[in-house]
């Protein structure tokens, strides 16, 4: 492992000066009653993430003779972003490689900030390679996303700020994919404040880290699964493996429905966009994950750069996952007509109907199969047992179906 | 018009210091490329929008004995919560009337912050009758949303904010609904700095203030219609229709497609919620309507409390209108097996096709009348002109749907 001091950290910063913003820490927020809540809203750096401190700070302690060759990374997202600006800023050149099924919003943005991309036909790993083909035919300096001193030292600029704007912290919870983040966040806080806990968080479906602490060695998982896809790494770098052992107190994990009613309850009552990624660390708390009650802890929302397809889908999912929308299917098959009766047991209750699907059934034992699908507005899950159990108590058969449940 | 001086706007500063939060200015952003852009984030405000600071404000500054009787308001949004919370803080007792229809998201967050809540059957208008008749009968405070000097006072702590926060700011842009945010804001503003200019804007569909100026009197509208809710008011006050006249330089209107087109860049670029009445500011901007070409220029962001289901179709809005989601209709009548053609010349145009509806049409003048919708992401507006016309140099006929153009 290389060394990192805490006087990098510091010159990092200096660097950073008159480029990152350095972001509001936001609340408290009513996001738990158990403990008070705040918000480090990196999703307001400049291209959405906390991705350009590290990656502006490395290229700018690069010697002339690296910068004079240009940079070159592998990325679909906040990095790209990251290297193209602080390679822009610095006057020098870069080369990001995507995968070519990347959205175009993402490669627009890389586009618009100054940088070449190069689009490789398959998954994140053919342009990987790519990268490191071009970087040892070209020249091009290699800018690695979290396995790299430098860019540690940038993003553990956020530690210093969190402490100097709310000092009273006695936790923070930072989101893990490959380690960059929290590895600096955990360096910069423990040598300065040592009394306060660092948690991380990674996604169930990428858990590389966790399980690597876990068996006390790197692990590398075969396929990784996550809404959150900035944080869907399938191996912790060496570095930041070792300075996770060393300075993070817990990592836990969560699944990408909490994700999914984490990005919706920032959404609507923060009123922040953030990615999956970002809002892991909301998530841990939401759903009582770590051993914060009574206490001050900051959750660094890392990024916001969220396609709105997918914005839109994790809204959705939120939105069930809380039980303020809920769909409950009936077979109707031995009562022709029963439609308004079904309507009234739910105005009774006082759901909202936002759709009905009212099909005939033929694959149905009976010839007169029928089955209508409702979808309804609820205000939480007690309300969807409610009316779940108002149905059968009016005699009416639910069907159910697993992709529907909370 | 009753009196206002700038003492009590400080006054107002004062009280709420340990109760709103002062909002980030956040910026430079890049959502105009002729002038440097900021943004007044009153969406991060508690209750989500500027509201709780005026009627904090008004029922700190009530009598012991008009407290005793509680407050009474009628508003479906942003001042329900104001005034909920204003009350609750205060100690105080408040009834908020809402239209039968409210969404029960709004309904259970104005209950939330302590607020007894009454739902009248009808629309807004009838709960505002039931307000002013229940404040006879049962001797309530009636809490004005806009048309008071004290509620007035302290919308205009944002105007101190402002400055102090920005102090080279040269214009500030503000909604407008029936006025209270902008009078409070720009007697201040004008009082303090008057080399600021002050910039109102309205939804096309209820321009009730700028009318008013226009006609040098105040306007009454028939009907009012627009997604920006928040500003949808028929007529403006008496106090806030002299202060306009006299405070602010100009009014402009935007569409609701210019409104959604700002709420889709504030959500994706800025990473910020904002409601259709809160993103106003930044839509006049983005679409050229104000003199401010090379100046600083802050946007007051003035809610973020959108419906989840409303901020789907307002992105969805937005990226048709920025051309970043088109749809083609095509007559493929006399090609039967056309279908993979067209996709070969979208897929050369290098746009990804999200959705296809192949479909006979029984109402065509052909037997085999078969026409095809499809939904394509698209980079902007001219790659959806290039796409258009490289459909019909291909001998595709496009029919043309009103209801898509951007």
């Amino acid at each position: 492992m290389e060394n990192l001091d805490i006087s990098e950290i510091f010159k990092a910063r200096e660097v950073l000066k008159n480029v990152a913003v350095e972001t509001p820490v936001v609340g408290p927020t009513n996001i738990s009653d158990r403990c008070e809540v705040y918000l480090k809203a990196e999703c307001l750096q400049l291209t959405g993430s906390f991705k350009l401190r590290g990656a502006y700070y490395k290229i700018s302690q690069l010697s002339d003779e690296e910068k004079s060759r240009g940079v070159i990374a592998c990325s679909a997202g906040n990095h790209a972003q990251g290297v193209a600006l602080g390679a822009t800023h610095n006057g020098i050149k870069s080369l990001i490689c995507l995968p070519a099924g990347a959205p175009l919003s993402k490669i627009e943005a890389t586009k618009r900030l100054g940088a070449e991309v190069c689009l490789v036909d398959g998954v994140y790993d053919d342009a990987y390679e790519k990268a490191l083909e071009l970087r040892d035919k070209e020249g091009y300096t290699f800018v690695h996303p979290f396995d790299d001193v430098k860019v540690i030292a940038g993003q553990g600029t956020i530690g210093i700020e969190i402490i100097e704007q709310l000092p009273q912290t006695q936790a923070i919870v930072v989101p893990i994919g490959g380690g960059g983040l929290i590895s600096g966040i955990a360096f910069a806080v423990k040598t300065l404040r040592p009394d306060i806990k660092i948690y991380g968080v990674q996604a169930e479906g990428a858990p590389s880290m966790k399980k690597s602490i876990d068996e006390g060695k790197r692990v590398h998982l075969d396929s990784v699964s996550t809404i959150a896809d900035g944080i869907s790494v399938k191996e912790p770098g060496i570095n930041t493996f070792e300075m996770c052992r060393k300075y993070v107190d817990e990592v836990v994990t969560v699944t990408d429905d909490e994700v999914a009613a984490a990005i919706l309850n920032l959404l609507e009552k923060q009123k922040m966009v953030a990615e999956g990624a970002g809002a892991v660390s909301v998530a841990a708390v939401m759903f009582n994950k770590l051993p914060v009650d009574g206490k001050k802890v900051v959750c660094v929302v890392s990024g916001g750069n969220i396609d709105v397809n997918i914005l839109n889908r994790a809204m959705t999912r939120g939105l069930v996952k809380s039980g303020r929308v809920t769909t409950v299917t009936l077979d109707l098959s031995d009562r022709p007509g029963a439609l308004s009766g079904v309507c009234k047991v739910i105005a009774d209750l006082g759901a909202n109907v936002l759709s009905v699907i009212h099909e005939r059934v033929s694959t149905s034992t009976q010839i007169n199969g029928c089955v209508i699908h409702m979808e309804l507005e609820t205000r939480n899950n007690e309300h969807v047992a409610e009316i779940r159990k108002g149905l059968e108590d009016a005699g009416y058969s639910l069907i159910t179906e697993i992709r529907n449940k909370g």
